[in-house]
């Protein structure tokens, strides 16, 4: 018999179309594979696995997909610059400095921290990608990998770096690690660079992980330098469509709005991100309206500093009642929906929701805590509002993805944790040695 | 020799004047209060302890206040309903409800939720407010106790309960347990309230605890009633004062800023509950540059739904910073301080602080783990940072209040935690059952 997980006695919050709640819920995995979702009454009498998982008092439901994500070394310094300063100051001088190695373990300690919280897929752009690559491999998160690319002068990566990437490492792990070509933001991406990304997304058959409208000050730069707003000098060079996936658009204007629409690009809502780097808050519920498809994404520890993805959620179901006084906004089925199915939707992978023949992306989450008092089943649950609102990434016991455990009551399986983070601390210090000088 | 606690080893923040942070640090009780704080290896010179505490890569800090905290029977339900709507079809049908010992079980799992993240002062207003002193007895945290008063045909509490409470728990548990005065909002509370109110914290020399200014609705429906905006008309009838904490305070007018900064009243912000509730972003900035003594408060698990305060602190440290488009608001200090030591000062309690001769309310925060990555010591130490952005109460070990440890190692040590929890639990659904009829 293939190895199968038989997960049983949970709260099964399946994330389809209805996001049905199956109390006393059971999911079984294949290989890679879920094979069958449903109360554990019925699929005990069917099916027996070689690893059994009881969820007693845990929701099951997919893993999180953090749309917008950047492997990292900082958090927690330069506290305060707003986004030019903090990417001249802090970013980019570390992303050029850092090694191979460093960037391994930066990746690695990001990746058991993403892990740790419930995320199973990351949308990762950065550099030194094939050391991204090789930890994503270890560690066993499924990962979407692009490079930071800009005009050469800003001296990160080409498209060419990208297109090496795309030869040596997509597909890898089972199809677990894909590649995307990526662009920095457009105030420094030359009209070339956009076109030939576009060009070799089509020639691979991949996607677009792209920075739009961030900032007040890049749309202005972007008028400036294209004489078009970012987004739409995307669409003119052809980068938006739905294989694309666009991070921030804080500040789209309403024919900014009806481009991502009409294309189908879907978009990261980066809100704790924005917020810290006073960027703003997006108009996330017109987005919605518009019906864009809406991922949530962390952005990454130099900003935020958290890559916690419940904490990204109560922050996307918040923010936007408090800037409008409108406590009605945001609903929990659609906060869920963008933080798991819209995500794998952008970056066209099979997961984001608990059903037959998706890939075994899957996460339990403990709900014994004061924290979780009253815990309310039946027609008046409030699993998704604990969900949402109560839960954080440390709530999460289990996490399994392709259909493998990862990590299991909060012990990583695949590295030694303590080592791990010991050497991405060193890391980190290392690179900032070199870049204070 | 009395009951020493040696905690050494740590990063040592004593949220003194400098906000100072001694790293390889110590902190020394006796009984309730707190003896020394300096260098470990040069208190190791001069004292012993009966207890020791190793708090190695553990932050040690004092315990945070909760400046706005009503005990709570509910979460997760109701989500999307507006602060009056909230109120009428939920909070208050529940409070009127419930009994004595429901209120006590309630009470009990906050307290071991506040605990378990770090919260060691409760500035609690909810009804049957003798259950909650009977709890906060029990469960070890100190608590500021007010009844949630309004005119007689609301039906919740009056002044006359809460000065029954004041003399049979005043003072209890080594002066752990106090009892303000509350007030529930002004467009329930008659003048009489109001000036009574006002009267019985200066006959017992005590303090007031009211909610002020917290939607747009209040402030009209105040025009309305008293000719007066909310806090304008606390001021006319004496209740703004420096024994005085004002909850909420999302809608003040200049004038009223002028008032609360005159009077020296405190501000509990209490930024997550005015975004769930769609009450909108108070103007923290203009208040500190004003002078108000600032608090933080999480409101209730009802229309929050978390305790955490670290979580409430990140909330009230980003969101001014998304509303303006401005990185450079709300410093790591200034948050830190207002959920310490300006709670404190606040509730006229000898805590908030890691001195000599004030109460031992001590928390250890385990920075062991990936989102505290990097660790950076010396002159451009992050930990503050991690604090304000990447912790979460999860990451609290240990809790100290009144040189007393009630939870070590995340284990709660004055109570059953799941039996407590499951008695919770019952009371809400008991209480539930009834008001849906």
């Amino acid at each position: 018999m293939p190895e199968r997980i038989f997960i049983k006695n949970g709260f099964v919050l399946t994330m389809d179309e209805k996001n049905t709640l199956i109390e006393d819920g059971a999911v079984i995995t294949e290989g890679d594979k879920i094979i069958a979702v449903g109360k554990t009454s019925e699929l005990e009498k069917q099916y027996t696995g070689n690893t059994v998982l009881d969820a007693t008092k845990k929701v099951v439901m997919p893993g999180l997909v953090d749309l917008h994500y950047h492997s990292a070394l900082g958090r927690g310094m330069y506290d305060h610059l707003p986004l030019y300063e903090f990417l001249d100051q802090f970013w980019y001088p570390k992303i050029r400095a850092m090694t191979a190695e460093e960037a391994y373990w930066g990746a690695v300690c990001g990746y058991i921290d993403a892990i740790k919280g419930g995320t199973t897929t990351a949308n990762d752009q950065w550099r030194q990608m094939e050391s991204c690559a090789d930890a994503a491999e270890k560690i066993g998160i499924r990962a979407v990998l692009s490079n930071d690319v800009a005009d050469d002068e800003v001296n990160i990566d080409t498209i060419a770096d990208n297109e090496k990437l795309y030869k040596e490492k997509h597909g890898l792990a089972n199809g677990r690690i894909r590649v995307f070509f990526g662009v920095e933001w457009v105030p420094i991406a030359s009209r070339e660079i956009m076109i030939k990304t576009r060009e070799m997304a089509d020639k691979y058959n991949t996607g677009i992980h792209i920075h739009l409208n961030e900032s007040q000050g890049e749309v202005q730069m972007s008028l400036e330098r294209h004489g078009k707003r970012p987004t739409e000098f995307a669409h003119e060079t052809g980068v938006l469509g739905p294989d694309c996936v666009a991070a921030h658009c804080v500040w789209l204007s309403d024919e900014e709005i009806e481009l991502m629409a009409k294309t189908k690009t879907s978009i990261s809502h980066n809100p704790a991100s924005n917020a810290k780097l006073g960027n703003g808050i997006a108009r996330v519920p017109e987005y919605l309206e518009a019906g864009i498809n809406m991922g949530i994404g962390h952005d990454s520890v130099d900003c935020n500093n958290s890559r916690d993805m419940f904490e990204q959620m109560k922050w996307a179901a918040l923010i936007h009642r408090a800037l409008r006084a409108d406590a009605s906004l945001m609903s929990t089925d659609t906060v869920l929906r963008m933080a798991t199915l819209n995500g794998a939707t952008a970056l066209h992978e099979e997961t984001g929701a608990l059903k037959p023949g998706l890939k075994a992306d899957i996460i339990l989450v403990n709900l014994n805590g004061p924290h979780f008092i009253p815990l309310v089943t039946g027609e008046e649950s409030n699993i998704k509002a604990h969900l949402v609102y109560s839960a954080h990434g440390e709530d999460v016991d289990t996490t399994i993805v392709d259909g493998r455990i990862l990590m299991e009551n909060r012990v990583i399986k695949t590295i030694d944790e303590q080592e791990a983070l010991e050497k991405a601390n060193q890391a980190f210090l290392s690179v900032f040695k070199r870049i204070k000088k």
